[in-house]
């Protein structure tokens, strides 16, 4: 029996392995060219940083899917199920592409001045620029789907998933705008907002490979509920580390969440359970809150039961996500998916 | 021998056919869902009117292509050229799609209030409902594509045309941002800026028909190069008519574009002639020029020979635009596809 602490540690070696090669695709699919401007700054977040979550779990269920020992196997000529290779490097960053037009467009929304921990993109730039990288992002996903070489009834299939995948994710940006206007927000509206905002990208990432890889229709749909699940409690685990993760490590203020007022599966809980959620802060202004405010509020969550609540709703999906691997060959890499799973939820930050 | 004024009603009739068509199959393609808000503001420019001039040339190059009687087939079971019927009608809608799409980030980019006639989507709504509607309407653009039913290996070149268009789309808008901030644009820079910004999506428009119908490479060339020829000669006369056509007929300022100091063909050429284009008028508030001034502009801008020279270019553009139709069958749709062209530069706003 391996420890929490050993696991972690080897989820994390697993994703550092393969985001090297993500990190080393990305300039390869999206050179810097004419106009220069548009494109740096289409780079500038992908180039800042970031796990690279998204493409490790496509990467590794494409190498549980076709057996192979991970990270022996060239991801741009990798193995389908019928015997051709496909350029499985692209997908990969395709779906890290799509997540960073997202990043970009929801720093707009939001007014977020950092990302990654350097300024946002219409920071550093502007507001016309930031859109049109965004928007540039965007078609260039698809364009490197449509380089991995498929099958085209696979590729058809595939950019079905990427483009309901993109849409979807709009869709559950528009609601939780909704959601900050309305107070009433019971936990399945919040899920469902979640699944779209956030959960469908980790769908894709899972069941894409699939489809590319022509698997069977059972094993597409387990891989997106897996991905639907982890994804879920990926944005909850993400609402528990804001309250309870010093801000030094946090990277922003502890509790902004909090003071901005934003709906999360623990304010939710905590809301029905009688909880005065508007007077747990009492200023709007982030810099402005104290660590003790925080602390206070923090108490007033845990004795309501809500971040236990997140916790074990959090838990639930991951296992159930876990089960629905199932369908995967009993291999390392179907391994590594669990063990990926379980990160989401027990990483410190 | 049809006099021009008989052959514009001829074209703007044909044109009125389609776009009765089209705007009835766009609420069948993109219904108000949930969440209402996002798709209310997705659907607000194209229920607010347009030409639709990019269906009509797609749909009428269909028909030209199929040596169809115009506006005798079903667009919703269109014969391809290996017999099997496609919803040509998706392809239509999807680049209508793209086309509201790139107005709305457009508007918000160029910080304008009016769109045919009513509010720009970020007035109407707001700056965040503005940038998730021309997102969800980007996705959607390419879900319709698939729904066409093409085979797959005709989708996939379908889809592949509609990404790098929208990539195009975007370094030409980023190319005209960097424009304003420089003085010695040469005509072919203006003409290549105009051919990603505007002619791209006439390019696909025609095209796309050819490619999801099965033709061969010539032809989709050919006709891709029409829609480029005379997607530069519409934004040409576009900036023509900004000069020559009543304010209240134009529905904004007339010299706007001189007011705002936008580079265009005109002003490009005027100031390889010497014209301090800079002088032309002193004031940078539309609302505070005059008539007086902008027909003083107007008279030494012809004096330069640049609306000459404008006019002239757009003529070539659409005349070698025509030539490139000789690659389809000689009927009525292929000489509505001519009239079309022709339309473009005599129409009078």
């Amino acid at each position: 029996m391996t420890t929490p602490k050993a696991r972690e540690e080897a989820v994390l070696e697993a994703v550092r392995e393969r985001r090297e090669l993500v990190n080393d695709a990305i300039p390869e699919e999206l050179p810097i060219q004419r106009p220069e401007r548009l494109y740096e700054a289409s780079r500038y977040l992908l180039d800042a940083g970031g796990k690279r979550l998204r493409p490790t779990v496509l990467l590794a269920t494409a190498e549980a899917l076709a057996d192979v020992e991970p990270l022996t196997t060239d991801y741009r000529t990798f193995p389908t199920l019928t015997g051709e290779p496909i350029d499985l490097m692209d997908a990969a960053v395709s779906v890290e592409v799509i997540q960073s037009f997202t990043l970009i467009h929801d720093d707009i929304m939001d007014d977020d001045d950092l990302r990654r921990g350097v300024p946002a993109v219409h920071r550093e730039y502007d507001l016309e620029t930031a859109i049109l990288a965004g928007d540039t992002l965007y078609s260039k996903a698809f364009e490197i789907m449509l380089e991995t070489g498929a099958d085209p009834s696979r590729m058809v299939d595939a950019l079905d998933v990427l483009a309901t995948t993109c849409t979807k994710i709009c869709e559950g940006q528009a609601l939780d705008v909704t959601f900050e206007e309305r107070d009433a927000i019971v936990p399945e509206e919040y899920l469902e907002m979640v699944e779209q905002k956030t959960a469908v990208l980790y769908a894709a990432s899972a069941c894409l490979p699939a489809i590319l890889q022509g698997a069977d229709q059972e094993t597409i749909d387990a891989l997106y509920g897996y991905g639907l699940d982890i994804g879920r409690a990926f944005q909850i685990q993400d609402d528990v580390l804001d309250l309870t993760v010093p801000s030094d490590k946090l990277g922003k203020q502890r509790g902004s969440d909090l003071v901005e007022e934003k709906q999360t599966l623990i304010t939710v809980h905590a809301r029905d359970q009688g909880v005065a959620i508007e007077d747990l802060v009492d200023t709007e202004d982030v810099d402005a809150v104290t660590e003790a405010e925080i602390d206070d509020a923090v108490a007033e969550l845990e004795a309501a039961g809500s971040i236990d609540y997140a916790n074990t709703t959090a838990r639930d999906l991951v296992d159930q996500g876990k089960r629905r691997l199932e369908v995967l060959p009993n291999n390392e890499a179907r391994e590594l998916l669990c063990q990926l799973a379980d990160y989401l939820i027990e990483r410190g930050y």
